[in-house]
């Protein structure tokens, strides 16, 4: 068979990487493919700049136009990264009739809809493994290999910044800001480092993964993201001390009232597996009914991990070439006529244990008030910690895991304990999930 | 689209899990699938047994040619178990040009390239994903989510009932006989042992797995395997001392001078997450050249779990059906005619480090004459615990860990240690995997 002709938009860290391991590999992946893959042409910015790419053999512009209008390229790889540009460059290519591979979250997220309906017009696929969790094939593993289940609900370490730092500060005490420093000099952390560790990246990619385990649109506007910032030192400590590590995770579940779409940091028991996922590695927790619980682990980004990604789509466009769209998998694992828009449960109504660190006067009657302000929101304490006053202090951390309430049930706790004039400053909220 | 017609030969576990998984979730399968999935016959060997599923609207018979000759029929479930009646049916089945979904390890390994070439003859598919790891995605992970890497290692626990065995020895400090009975006990354990405990049915699943990785023609002949029968609650006591766990692998790796396919016994450390894979669950560790390391956890057993997997095929075989072979995923992830013959490295030439366990006379000279021996064949030590000897004892443990060493050169030293006057009984010797 002849070879497939592709065009890639964006030669950096992705874009280079799939050009590289593309070339190195050529062999064992025309192997696997029956049929050569090759990339024609590819589009940059600025063609000066230095490439981790050797480019030789490809034609390069810097116009995009080019690719997306050449007639003979059939898949257009997008790694370029951005919404605006991206858009605008996938919609007309897919309307010139060409298939799209995307390492684009953000693209995906929040026009994943739009780009869908405009793809199924056109009879063209749409591939975007490389855009959760870099090479795990976790968006093949929930549309087709647990295609006989109904998912219960999924959680996922899915943000390699956010996790380096955690990982950093509980394995050498070190503070977050601290952390973020030497991330960013990494190369780990970006400058504004505002979509990694707000829990806005993890949001884009929960979303993604929440529309293809349950078959729902995609709806951005619904996730409830609470970033790492106010994650302390001490927190980390209190919460090994009970027996839990303290993770950025989206977590999307299924429940009688609606859908749970959450990113924020969350203790988790240190014996699940899940709990020792460390440094910049990513790893997603999948309950389903008939599989049980099923984990995926790897490298969430990086060159060559998110080219992996893009590859395996390539290939499995390739093979799908020929299928009728009936066929072919859908979209969003789901046949579109079978989209269900499911109610997504407000944050105030989402239900979940707590884990609550306050600063107090060391008198009596404080415990008291404390509790009695719980129990009247019907609040029950799991275990609680209170320790010593510091030499000279006169203040004390108290320490509480909660049992399971409503998120509004807390809120209003939180607001009556912070009006206690005991209880100094604000009072530490992280949520528990046991992922038993 | 009209609904897709299925047999099932063997109503056990997996074919009565396969049956109810697939009637509890026929709404969300057809809302993925886009077309509806339908058992209309079966076959087990006693219609009067006592069945796990509800068998209302199935044919059922005594005689699985009624299914596999039954012109209506298009894809055919081997789900019965063994390797000379489900050979014959399958051949059969395929012959009559039925697509087939089996869950059955030692076929594949056994009789796989035998059925792969009749399939290929008859333009069908044969899928086996609930072969290996139950309702882990494995073998769609490897042929299609790694498809643009070379894989340079695997290393699985892919038997439930000897990481069973082997978690309880270590949590508890139970004896191999003692926790083996109590596994039988819980219906973990067959009666008959031996598969699990001695590595055939790891075997099985490594070889089906490294042909995948690989590209290679299936031939368990050449899997080294060895048992957990010998590991002793000491064993498992030193290896937590010097920071590892003991887990029965399989482990398959491709080297310079051919590829290792090899079962058995070995330490890994502590702090990788495999080492924390527990009780009957089953991971597979995959480094391949792009995507770096990848991990991949669940249920390796079980009524539903394995439905899991087979459904998750039978959705895939249902897409493929339209496609002409070429464009099908291969049944190996390579092409027939890109199979290659590598050489298997014969498992003297293994290179890996060991775990050594010895009992020695506590006089001088002893250690000199061992450290000797493994000098003269170029073995370097890692690490070494000398135990005091127990009250009114006069002999004491020796434990070593070796650095790196070819097989053939170990098996030499050993044989001239326990030559040793000073040396009791035989020297234990568990391999060495740091996996990182």
């Amino acid at each position: 068979m002849k070879p497939v002709k592709v065009g890639v938009l964006g030669l950096g860290t992705v874009g280079g990487g799939t050009v590289n391991v593309l070339k190195r590999n050529a062999q064992e992946i025309s192997r696997r493919a029956g049929r050569e893959i090759m990339i024609t042409h590819a589009s940059a910015r600025d063609l000066t700049r230095e490439r981790i790419c050797d480019t030789q053999g490809i034609t390069l512009s810097t116009d995009p136009y080019e690719i997306i209008n050449d007639p003979e390229i059939e898949i257009v790889l997008e790694l370029m990264g951005g919404t605006d540009l991206a858009k605008e460059l996938v919609l007309q290519a897919i309307a010139n009739g060409k298939h799209i591979v995307t390492a684009n979250k953000a693209l995906i997220a929040l026009h994943g809809n739009e780009i869908f309906a405009a793809a199924s017009k056109a009879n063209v696929m749409v591939a975007y493994e490389a855009a959760v969790a870099g090479g795990i094939p976790i968006i093949k593993t929930i549309r087709e290999g647990l295609s006989g289940n109904q998912v219960n609900w999924l959680a996922g370490i899915i943000n390699g910044t956010g996790n380096f730092i955690l990982t950093e500060m509980r394995d050498k005490g070190r503070d977050f800001a601290d952390v973020l420093t030497e991330a960013q000099a990494l190369g780990y952390a970006e400058a504004d480092p505002t979509f990694d560790v707000e829990g806005i990246d993890a949001g884009h990619k929960l979303m993604i993964l929440a529309s293809i385990a349950f078959g729902i649109p995609l709806q951005f506007e619904n996730v409830y993201t609470e970033g790492i910032t106010k994650i302390t030192r001490a927190d980390v400590e209190y919460a090994g001390e009970l027996g839990y590590r303290i993770k950025h995770l989206g977590i999307a579940r299924k429940t009688a009232n609606g859908i749970e779409l959450r990113v924020h940091p969350t203790l988790i028991p240190e014996r699940r597996l899940i709990a020792n996922v460390d440094g910049v590695m990513n790893a997603i927790l999948v309950q389903a009914d008939a599989v049980g619980p099923t984990l995926y682990y790897g490298a969430g980004a990086g060159s060559e991990a998110t080219a992996s990604a893009v590859i395996a789509d390539v290939v499995d466009v390739v093979r799908a070439l020929a299928l009728d769209a009936q066929n072919r998998v859908p979209y969003l694992g789901f046949q579109e006529s079978e989209i269900n828009n499911l109610p997504i449960l407000a944050p105030a109504e989402i239900e979940t244990t707590y884990y609550l660190r306050l600063t107090v006067e060391d008198k009596p009657g404080t415990l008291a008030d404390i509790t009695g302000i719980l129990a009247k929101q019907n609040i029950s304490i799991e275990a609680l910690i209170q320790k010593e006053p510091k030499q000279g202090e006169t203040r004390v951390s108290i320490i509480m895991l909660t049992q399971k309430t409503i998120e509004k049930e807390m809120d209003a706790a939180i607001s009556a304990i912070e009006n206690l004039s005991s209880v100094t400053g604000q009072v530490t909220r992280i949520r528990l999930e046991t992922l038993g």
